[in-house]
């Protein structure tokens, strides 16, 4: 187990429904020790791609993409949700269709931040049916610039986003996955990783 | 002059309607390194006080408030902004009322992350009409915890919050405080501060 998985055995909670709760150290109380090694290993992970920007989606995900651009010396930009805005050309716009809501969301990012010279790294905490990243992929493209990879901090192996990305043929990396949960016993499975 | 305020200076673009975007290095994308440097402004304004816990809201007060919450050695929480929840008795709840939109929301943080125990230090990007501070502050003395201090990266000096924060006698910094701006020149003018 890595040091993330071994936090989240420690202090996450399982719930009826898939759910986990992180809040207590990744999602709504901050870890800060926590996180900056998380930026530290996704450094390492990453470390043989060029990255000009890290790019995640509010508001949890600002947090985690922090000390990643903090690692990699470059900026940080964080796409906003919106239900519906004035794009007036200035946005790179994204519609995600929600799987699990079945409403649209849109996700945007002004085009002043996104040029084809960059480079881009994508990070979030969580990762379930995956449509917060198909988003920022798209809206990664559409400035014409390159995905270098995703970094996730829990990835739910038993929904479809990640096997979506990955086929996809991006490079996602997840510092944990989980293909289990109990919620009787609170046991968490986490799927092997070389 | 400050470095927050040079940098404001340099790239922040003021525009009419007494809006000031500084969206290329604060709240859209974001300068690690200036934000780093934030951190340790607050860390030195605030080194006389007990701080456990840096409280902020989301979206963009969370890369305000990390690397602040690093400095001192503690967790940061975030509040979040809801429309409309399920309290059940697990969440502090703070009803705010818009000065400019006239409608209500809710700010909402768990009772797990704040206990009578806890010193705060509340953290935000910019204070204009002061809604939200008052949110964090009305959470904070929900919990019966001690509100130690404001920290803010700009704040409108031409708008009501920051006086109605301190004739409440809270104490609060804040690093840019813009007391007038032209849309036709561009100028900014800072209020002196010691």
């Amino acid at each position: 187990m890595n040091f993330l998985e071994e936090r989240i055995r420690k202090d996450g909670i399982v719930k009826p429904g898939h759910i986990l709760k992180v809040d207590s150290f990744l999602n709504h109380q901050m870890d800060i020790a926590l996180l900056d090694e998380i930026g530290r290993e996704f450094k390492r992970r990453f470390s043989d791609v060029p990255v000009t920007k890290v790019l995640t989606i509010e508001a949890s995900g600002i947090a985690i993409a922090y000390p990643v651009a903090r690692e990699f010396g470059v900026p940080m930009v964080f796409a906003k949700k919106s239900k519906s805005i004035n794009i007036e050309g200035e946005m790179y716009v994204a519609e995600v269709e929600s799987f699990t809501h079945k409403n649209k969301n849109q996700v945007i990012v002004s085009k002043k931040f996104l040029s084809p010279d960059d480079h881009v790294l994508i990070i979030d905490d969580f990762l379930a049916n995956g449509c917060a990243l198909q988003g920022l992929i798209s809206i990664t493209e559409s400035a014409g610039a390159t995905v270098e990879g995703l970094g996730i901090a829990v990835e739910k192996g038993f929904q479809i986003g990640g096997k979506i990305i990955r086929n996809l043929g991006y490079r996602l990396e997840s510092l944990a996955i989980v293909d289990a949960m109990d919620p009787e016993t609170g046991a968490i499975t986490f799927r092997e990783q070389p």
